[in-house]
């Protein structure tokens, strides 16, 4: 939100509110991670994120499209931190092979380690769980900026198999410890998680 | 449902209703599993629970007490079949040690590759994910029915942790396998999915 623009609640969105601009589109892009965080894919609606955003609904398809184009912007808006620089996966799918499965555990838990990156993640996988358009787009973005880039590392026939049973491994980690919350795993030490998952995630990826 | 009793949308109780025994208990537990599936654990209420089962509050509550104990109720109920005869965890637990990864694998997948039993499966997780009382739920009948036996059978100092990390592999492949559905995952022979994930959940509990 910019300090230039507040929040309208009603009425006829002014001049200044409806003009195109970066600014603009980075403050319906807000308000739609705000309206999915909050409400999920099924209860959030074009309109309620265009009025939060104080902006008319139409500026919202101008710039989006539909509301699953929308939720998917905003799922890689809520990545783009996570994922750090935009060298992150870079250097995790192009460093040592042999490393690779220590790499991507560490990448993969510090962003769920991370409050700030967790509560965006964290409202993408209740939207993908409850609703199968929320999990189309969820999958189209993980399989496309993850895991067939490190599938394309490997150069096995199998390499897409190999690489989905390993983030299988990663996910169910965050389910358990950051999501459902199982004891002694939610409260462990997140080097003893490490040291027992990142073998693991490597011997998928690479294992004969 | 039985046919005895057909559901009434409104009006008081019949004293035929709100007669006591295990078939109106039976009658309260269908109608409240129909209704965490359909709504959510939020979104659903005792006195939903009471209408659909053509009963009074009042009996929902002398039966099970409060929501959260109805839903306790309902996921154990939804596990029964799930489970299986009351010695299929016996068996898993107490066979022989060196195929405990296999058989584990094979009785948790087993389970979700059938669609009557993934059904309920499907709607305790949406609610675990969504909600912290049903998480709780979920994490106190999944941790005593099935990793803390698991756990003693090992007989090692981190044996609850091992435990875990296994049942995060299996609950990461059922994410991505039956939930998400990424490809290849979803659609690759069942078989293909036991060779690569047995190996990993045996080796969490019996690795050095």
């Amino acid at each position: 939100m910019t300090d230039a623009a507040p929040r309208r609640g009603r009425g006829r969105p002014t001049r200044t509110q409806t003009e195109a601009g970066p600014a603009t589109r980075d403050r319906i892009l807000e308000a739609a991670r705000e309206e999915f965080s909050e409400r999920g894919y099924e209860k959030t609606s074009v309109r309620g994120i265009a009025k939060s955003a104080g902006v008319d609904s139409a500026l919202v398809h101008h710039y989006f499209g539909t509301k699953e184009q929308v939720f998917e912007a905003a799922v890689e808006g809520a990545m783009a931190p996570a994922i750090g620089a935009p060298d992150t996966i870079d250097t995790i799918v192009e460093g040592p092979l042999g490393g690779v499965g220590e790499r991507l555990t560490r990448f993969f838990l510090g962003v769920w380690e991370n409050p700030t990156s967790r509560t965006p993640l964290l409202a993408i996988v209740r939207s993908a769980v409850n609703n199968d358009t929320a999990a189309a787009v969820f999958r189209r973005l993980v399989a496309a900026q993850l895991l067939r880039r490190i599938a394309a590392r490997l150069d096995a026939p199998d390499a897409e198999l190999r690489a989905e049973l390993a983030a299988a491994q990663l996910v169910g980690v965050a389910m358990l410890r950051y999501v459902i919350k199982v004891e002694p795993l939610a409260s462990v030490d997140l080097e003893r998680v490490v040291a027992g998952v990142a073998p693991v995630v490597q011997g998928h990826l690479t294992n004969p």
